[in-house]
């Protein structure tokens, strides 16, 4: 197996992958289980804890609502799992969410996903990291004592391996994310095995802690809604669940089979951990408050500000294999690197949306094709920009961001489902095999069903979230859909004005001739170089043109010009006050309005150099002229360029550019034909 | 006098003079003693109180020594002014010091003339402004609570007048400097009649403060020490004596003669105002000391840090007119407007001096050239950024400023008299007419003198300044001098790598034939008016080139190109990883190397937007594709453009660019030859 092996030096080095190699970074189920389920599996580290934390406030008693609670989730993750194993049949392409929605309920909705789906990417970072530094933190007090420093130096961390281009490899995933489950399943088997076969009494670090209710006897439609919040917290293991769908192209053969088969194996484990997760903090009698300086007391005292919460993984593994010991400190670093993977997963899963979002130009045009560098660079700052952001205003309390997170999941979950329904709809009006219709009635009771369950979710999560934070995702999902709409609007714009005509007859008058005007300064290489390349071209005339800024410069090239018998005539414009652009742009002008018919072709030298201070010497008034020279009409503007010395340094650099990793490229698989949407041809 | 007419037109509008208004621009002996003189004069506001505070050290007693202190820097004055006369008549053509340093003594000494000239003007930015701001403050108490927020202000506000390009005008500075000087004299003159005549007490608001000696009995070798700090510092009246010389291509004709008379008359003015104030200072009974909050004691206490120190002009202001009086308000006023004034002749002389120094390639070439605004932009931030710097350091406290401000000064007078004497020795050498030679020899005998008072002055300031620092001001000369070394040294490289050979055989080889490549992507417009432009050019070859990164969109601009019957061949290139730059860069590279005789002439369509948010959507690849072009040998890049209706917002924009006052058109006068040190050349 090749990817192993090569894993160091893809890290290292990131080489990009030739086209004949392309079959290799197809990912067998094994890896792609690590590579897009990290997000998923990795939120069973917060989302128990989460629902007890919520419970608390109406005191222990609560507790013993949370298997229940935790119910509701496995049965919320069944739904989504099963609903979204009928889209990767259906749309195996990798458009996602955004592609279901778009087909079937129109751009609109599409762009509505996609605007969730980027909050959700930021908000993935935000908690991961946090949460992650909170598992960290249970094993190395320093780094909880300092949670939003080092949460921002992850994060930055993070970014500067995706703008070097660090190459996503499937087995920089498959080992932590192994280890993490794993260990997880150790932990639960030997906590059931200590607790049922030994029948040793296991408790957590805070299980003689008690807890004041913030609202004592909390009761009818008060304690409805609590159980609602809980469940609502809950559901934050639930996030992550689409990606598969989004990853199908990036799967062997049979793919969609496959990507559904890793779907239902990413559930399963899911299910498990959580509920074993869940079901330890029961037994061990982890004790949480939702503000522990409070509400957390020990001998009767409340614990006080300098309390650190520990997360309830990290409470249960002390309990199961003690405090401390070796696979307590393997648990919390597996947990908290699984964690910082299910960041960069955002990081990768970006640009791929953003790609697809490009094609259909709601995003700018240069994030579809690969390589653009400084596209990807720009989108992976805004998104650790506004993560690290969040970070920072939320103190990195992963409980206050969880808040804000799980509305954007469960609106694309929902719109998805609604659009899968009317997929189903639409095949079974032309469908005749009977079998087929059978299956499409099954798929469509499932989404169905997946669209009402999830739909329910959301409006549970905007009821009891939004004064928690909810709203902030909202406004965040409508700024990118303004941006996007806007974008996709002034593209569209454009697209109208430059319509090639049908007829060539009723576009504007066609130049017949052309006059060329090669710009000198002085008589060195690259002048006569573009002097050559000019003559070459053959154009109609052909004039050289210099400016008189120093009078005894111009003499200076006047005597050398003839002294070389150079055969092309010079022209010199005056320039009282010393300007370059102004006397060449009007004599331009002044070309163009003798013989409209002419095209001006203006032929400028360039010194090629390689560090950007030599750019400040260089170049700047033939940029200045070019940049004044494209908004005149009937110009062509030619740079022949001369490389000094120096441009050597920049052609390495640019060689390294080139070979540069764009995040997500191994999700995103090799290009394959999708599907458009008829509205965006043309 | 059409100056003074359309002054408000100017200050609003800002156009730009247009040739045939050349003569105009001229300024009369009126107008060009406030505009050279404003910087000189308004030092006088300062000057006095420095010497006064120096003497403190020694007690109150030292005072008496001041009105010796005034002559010696009254005889420096004179002795500077004659010197400089002689300079405007024998380098009339502005360049000052920095040009007869390098002609007499070489471009070292030119380029440390330079670099201390540079500090200067730095720090005339910031001593005038923080000088004004403390002359306001005796008026306007809020502003001297607040200098350095103030101080920062008024920087912050010439700024942003000199980036808009707010035309310097003659008159602008006339008003306020010639109610200046108008207000000193009648000052002194209404202060002498009431003392003289009336035999009136003036006395100043600090008459009855008693001064604590730091130092109790000074005498010997530190009395002389510190009477030759007090000198250095009194010579701070001498700083913007030299504008003139840079000045005479803007005096009206006799050039020379008018520069030469203003000279004069800024000196006599200057020298009168000097020997007055400090008069008027010792009749009033002003106090001032290094250190008031300690030293200077009000009823036998000291006044503590509360107390503001008034600057000695509006301290004899207060005594003569009435403190808080019409007159008292109206000179106040004008002295703070003159040192703004003196603040922003270094805005306009740095782009003057910039422009000299860029022409010797000791600076960016396009600081030469007029109407680049992003090249005087940068400087003027560079400047404005240095002094606000300073004045936050120094806590825009003027006294500390000065300390730096005067080694420049003198580095620059003390080489350029050196070298006018090297100037008369050699023209000595061939002169033979008996009258002409007498003259010369006259005017040698002055600049010697010139040159060896003022070395001895420099050695003064640095032995008394060094530490309080005149350090500071060095270590700014070093600076300069090591990057405008670096830069020139970068030039001579690059010119001597371009160097035309004398013989165009011993060039590489010569392309023969042109193969032009059009970038394609989609049929419309661009596309079209760029395949018209590259069929008018009649190369050897001619194809159309696109790359494949959506086999959707490949198909239908291949059948378009059919249906279209588009006569020039479509070449689609592969990219399975969706880029766009590499596989053009590669194929341009294999018909290189195919028929490396041929040159590669590749024409991309480009969009032009009006606003930068559109180049974002736009023209990214293309702009990274010509930017990797570049680097190619035997490659031309041609943009086509095509003006979207968009653009027009951004021809108004650069429209508006080009009418743009460079700070320093009118102290720069038009165009004309200066002579050249023969090595720039080539």
């Amino acid at each position: 197996m090749s990817k192993l092996t090569d894993v160091p030096k893809r890290i290292l080095i990131g080489r990009a992958l030739r086209s004949d190699r392309l079959g290799e970074t197809l990912l067998p189920k094994r890896i792609a289980l690590p590579v897009f389920a990290s997000d998923a599996l990795s939120s069973v580290a917060y989302a128990p804890g989460e629902v007890l934390l919520v419970l608390s406030v109406a005191g222990i008693s609560a507790y013993h609502f949370s298997p229940w609670i935790a119910l509701a989730v496995v049965v919320v993750m069944f739904t989504v799992v099963a609903s979204y194993r009928q889209n990767v049949h259906a749309y195996p392409s990798g458009g996602g969410d955004y592609e279901v929605a778009t087909t079937n309920l129109g751009p609109k909705a599409g762009l509505t996903v996609a605007s969730a789906l980027l909050v959700d990417y930021v908000l993935t970072v935000a908690v991961s990291i946090t949460s992650g530094i909170e598992n960290l933190g249970s094993a190395i007090p320093f780094v909880v004592q300092h949670k939003v420093l080092c949460a921002v130096a992850v994060i930055l961390l993070l970014t500067l391996m995706n703008l070097r281009g660090v190459k996503e490899s499937g087995s920089l995933f498959a080992i932590p994310t192994y280890v993490f489950v794993v260990g997880v399943f150790i932990m639960i088997a030997w906590g059931a095995f200590r607790g049922l076969a030994l029948g040793d009494t296991m408790r957590a670090p805070t299980a003689d802690f008690h807890i004041r209710a913030e609202q004592q006897g909390i009761a009818g439609f008060a304690l409805v809604f609590l159980l609602l919040r809980a469940f609502s917290s809950g559901c934050a293991a639930l996030t992550g669940v689409e990606a598969v769908s989004n990853g199908v192209p990036a799967f062997r053969k049979p793919k969609s089979k496959n990507a559904a088969t890793t779907l239902s194996l990413m559930g399963v484990l899911a299910i498990t951990m959580l509920v074993g997760i869940i079901g330890l903090a029961l037994v061990t009698k982890v004790r949480m408050a939702e503000n522990p300086a409070h509400d957390l007391l020990r001998n009767g005292v409340p614990v006080g500000s300098g309390y650190v919460q520990d997360p309830v993984i990290t409470q249960v593994a002390g309990a199961v294999f003690g405090n401390g010991s070796f696979l307590f400190i393997v648990l919390a670093a597996a947990t908290a690197l699984v964690l910082f993977l299910a960041a960069n997963t955002a990081y990768n899963g970006f640009p791929v949306l953003g790609s697809i979002l490009a094609q259909d130009r709601y995003l700018p045009r240069q994030l579809h094709t690969r390589g653009d560098r400084l596209a990807f660079s720009n989108g992976i700052v805004l998104l650790a920009g506004a993560a690290a952001m969040l970070v920072v205003i939320y103190g990195a309390d992963s409980t206050r961001l969880i808040q804000l997170y799980i509305v954007g999941v469960f609106v694309s979950f929902t719109l998805s489902q609604t659009g899968m329904v009317r997929h189903w709809n639409r095949h079974l009006r032309t469908e005749k095999d009977a079998s087929k219709r059978r299956h499409m009635i099954r798929s469509r009771a499932i989404n169905a069903f997946g669209g009402f369950l999830t739909g329910l979710v959301l409006v549970v999560v905007l009821v009891t979230k939004f004064t928690h934070g909810a709203w902030v995702a909202l406004l965040g999902m409508c700024i990118f859909y303004a941006t996007m709409t806007a974008i996709r609007k002034h593209y569209d714009r454009v697209a109208e004005e430059i319509q090639a005509p049908e007829t060539p007859s009723d576009d504007s008058v066609r130049p017949s001739r052309v006059h060329s005007i090669v710009l000198v300064s002085k008589i060195h290489r690259p002048t006569l170089r573009a002097l050559a390349y000019a003559k070459l071209m053959r154009s109609d005339t052909l004039e050289a043109l210099s400016v008189n800024v120093d009078p005894a410069e111009t003499k200076a090239l006047r005597e050398e010009w003839e002294r070389r018998g150079i055969d092309v005539p010079l022209k010199v414009l005056d320039s009282p006050y010393r300007e370059i652009t102004r006397p060449i742009i009007e004599y331009v002008k002044g070309l163009r309005r003798e013989s409209p018919r002419d095209a001006v072709s203006v032929i400028i030298p360039e010194y090629v150099v390689g560090h950007w201070y030599e750019h400040l010497l260089h170049n700047q008034s033939a940029l200045r002229l070019k940049g004044r020279l494209l908004f005149t009409p009937g110009i062509m503007v030619t740079s022949v360029p001369y490389q000094l010395e120096s441009s050597e340094a920049a052609k390495v650099r640019a060689r390294r550019r080139q070979d540069w990793n764009a995040p997500g490229a191994v999700r995103r698989g090799p290009v394959e034909k999708r599907p458009k949407e008829p509205s965006n041809k043309g």
